[in-house]
């Protein structure tokens, strides 16, 4: 039976996550937002002041199985900052292919950002979900996390780069 | 009559900047939440390595009035990653004292900070608010803003320190 560990992501892992971040924004149904190239992916998570740091769950196959190790999930996250409690965690994407779904996996993923953050002196661990993704909703909220747009009211805001040249006059 | 200018924070700042964040917690109803010190804003926002930026509107006196140059305002960001689009800005907290409001003292910094997201090469600039706070909704939205909560059903989620504990078995 096949193994499944979380690890750091190397360089030579961004093709495998560039692949999972599509299929992601596929699920999501917002494949046409997706425009990072994995030039990109290596020179922001792997240069000297990292911009991300990214987890991923790898399948290692039994002896004498033909195939070898195989990413099957990711989750990337980069340090922020919260003026009420300082120093956080924002889960920026996670994600398992659908065939190694029900296996824990994103939970393992989650509970591993968890120590980390905790680690670096981290008191939040934040994320966002769709409405209608009620799968991954519910299991967040059996993990403990609060849906503050429901509890709060918060709102997601966005300016694109237009928006911004405009504001900027750039 | 006073003037106001957009200014990088120093770590002297910080005292004033703590007094906007309770102001501006009070203001969201949400001031319990704030655990904040001077010195973790001064340890982490002025090190080597720091967990957010800071821009202050500070009103200046004019010439013979008693009083000295005052800090009426603050937008506090940091540096994020979407894996769609690149590097981005978060702007954790934007607040402009009542009595300084209706002056585009706001408008002025979130300006500033669209600057220094397109010098700095990021795609996107992200902001969380109240569904109440109209005012602040409306002003985004004038100056550009995209509602993601609105048009494609983003809810924010968030694990404590206690929950992140558990999870981790910490």
């Amino acid at each position: 039976m096949a193994f499944v560990i979380i690890r750091e992501a190397k360089e030579g892992d961004c093709g495998n996550i560039l692949r999972l971040i599509r299929e992601l924004a596929e699920y999501e149904k917002l494949s046409d937002q997706v425009k990072i190239s994995e030039e990109a992916l290596r020179a922001d998570g792997f240069g000297e002041t990292p911009f991300y740091h990214c987890l991923v769950a790898e399948v290692l196959s039994a002896p004498g199985e033909p195939q070898g190790p195989c990413v099957v999930g990711y989750g990337l996250y980069y340090f922020s900052y919260s003026t009420w409690k300082g120093r956080n965690i924002y889960l920026e994407d996670i994600y398992v292919k659908p065939e190694y779904r029900g296996q824990g996996i994103g939970s393992k993923i989650i509970k591993k950002v968890a120590e980390v953050a905790l680690d670096k002196g981290c008191s939040q661990l934040r994320l966002a979900v769709l409405d209608w993704n009620k799968r991954a909703m519910d299991l967040y909220k059996a993990l403990g996390a609060q849906d503050l747009t429901e509890a709060e009211g918060w709102h997601c805001f966005r300016f694109e780069e237009e928006a911004m040249r405009e504001l900027a006059g750039k």
